[in-house]
């Protein structure tokens, strides 16, 4: 798999971006990653690493750079030499099956929702996908901010979406498909889930819907891919990092009043426990979340991803980018059309 | 202040809402708390405690209890004597100035939601608050589920009401007033988000109102009050539960293997210490959320209460049910009509 990844975006780009890159193609011999940027910082991060594979780390230069708090469309508009839409101009024309980016998550969204031609046939709107932790392993959520007003239509594609996302990148077999709910009551919710729950009820996905999710059984995993509109979708996956940092921050604090008390031996295996329980549930470990429904692969990483970030996404894009993934969202949504 | 209390709402009940109930008022001399339920059950509860102070907690008979599982307006109508209507009943007609029920959410909402001439002066939709935990104390978030489809007036009015509870009942003088959003940039959102932003800039609260807040920056604390529509907020609420309790449900696997490492005074000690720091994030330190922009007050509590749930409840429904309450919110909506 032959992967565009932005070498400029990120919050220390472009140093653990390329470092991720060296380590991904390091542990996939058939990966080779395409890096987009300042040919110049690029070369000299690349020095670094004498004994990289530089064969398989091609780099395409790109002058502007995109910033994260400037206005997507507008920016894309104005910088037209910038590191994502080259990166996505690459996939476009075939050179790569992927793009993978840390910049400005506003612009990798719509460099894709722009390009209708880059859409899979039968895909109303992509969505973005995120990995959820629960008791029995990892949810994919959907959509967490591609698309601000769905159809309940929208939804019930997120669920064939995000079907074939659990199946490949999580390794989840037949995984079942919930709803987000206020409630698991059938009449609770607005009009958009009350719709959308009747068109589940009625497609091929009906022996894997399992109906209403509530906020607190997403941690339960009854359901391992759970739909919901893009705006209720992001708020939660960024209140549920900052639960995660919060949380432990405090633990932090607790813990320092005890370990104090302990023999430096216990207490450097009970920080360790600790820092290793963090990192389960933080986002580093799944390397960012995929746009569904378009030709090829796109992964959109944290803003702060570092090195093992990078070679986690690299690792599902090359996944994600393979045919057979876009074969069967297209199947899927082909087997249905249960909008009547 | 006198308070109806639904003895009969609650996995428990009535045990441990009658244990509350006394709690509150030994703590609180100038409380009465109005025990609404079936009364041979409560007279049951209520020996137990030989110097509870009776005459400061009458029982009102209500033969029938709404299931939680129960469609509430259904139930409402079916079971007319019920506990909660019951309740609800004695602040229509000006015995308590106050009800508080760890029964059934969607009756103790709908029970005020019907009944519109308890609605405050001004008050389109009431709101449900409920507190969220941030690194600068308890932040004032609502809806968390009475309205699934608000209009931007309706999100304004929640800052109006949400800035009256939080400076009441959470001690926050002047607090900051922020908007839940994907992002920080003002154009950012849906429609129903950005003419609310518009509306609270033109208002009298624009001085405090600090704009966007993200999912993540909820437990920054840098907005106090922060308003969403229903359907959103009761999703994250559970959620933001469900974190606490799947967090600190993995800490204490990790840890078990830990502490059996340790001399059994540290193991206790530092087991302590976690128990208390999640006492400190989970519901019951708050005592429920209050259903904001009715006359008196209406607590709705965790169906899991336990007495100290219930006790604090009673206190902030004191608070709340004072008359001032009622009068800062109509002043609040009556200084500004922002709606053109």
């Amino acid at each position: 798999m032959r992967i565009a990844l932005d070498a400029m975006g990120g919050d220390d780009a472009p140093g653990p971006i390329v470092e991720g890159a060296i380590q991904a193609v390091r542990a996939d011999p058939a990966m080779t990653v395409v890096l987009v940027g300042d040919q110049e910082r690029i070369r000299c991060e690349l020095e670094k690493y004498q004994d990289a594979p530089r064969d398989r780390l091609p780099v395409v230069h790109a002058s502007e750079v995109i910033g994260m708090d400037e206005k997507p469309v507008e920016a894309i508009r104005r910088k037209r030499d910038n590191s994502i839409s080259r990166s996505w101009g690459l996939m476009s024309s075939g050179d790569v099956g992927a793009v993978v980016s840390a910049g400005s998550t506003g612009a990798m969204v719509a460099s894709g929702l722009l390009n209708a031609k880059m859409y899979l046939p039968g895909v109303r709107r992509p969505a973005i996908a995120a990995v959820w932790p629960s008791r029995r392993g990892p949810v994919a959520l959907l959509d967490v901010g591609a698309n601000m007003a769905p159809k309940p239509e929208d939804l019930y594609q997120y669920g064939v979406m995000g079907s074939v996302y659990a199946q490949y990148a999580l390794g989840i077999d037949e995984p079942t498909v919930g709803l987000l709910n206020v409630g698991s009551e059938d009449d609770k919710g607005n009009e958009l889930v009350r719709e959308a729950r009747a068109l589940f009820l009625k497609s091929p996905l009906a022996s894997r819907f399992v109906g209403n999710v509530e906020g607190r059984d997403l941690y339960d995993g009854h359901a391992r891919v759970v739909v919901c509109e893009g705006f209720t979708g992001n708020v939660l996956l960024k209140a549920g990092e900052g639960a995660v940092e919060f949380l432990f921050g405090e633990l932090r604090t607790e813990m320092a009043k005890y370990l104090t008390l302990l023999p430096p031996e216990f207490a450097g295996r009970l920080g360790g426990g600790l820092e290793g329980l963090k990192a389960r549930y933080e986002y580093k470990e799944f390397g960012g979340g995929p746009l569904l429904g378009i030709r090829g692969a796109c992964i959109i990483c944290h803003g702060s991803s570092d090195a093992r970030a990078i070679k986690n996404a690299l690792r599902v894009a090359a996944i994600m980018g393979e045919e057979r993934i876009g074969q069967e969202i297209e199947k899927g949504l082909a087997a249905i059309a249960p909008a009547s």
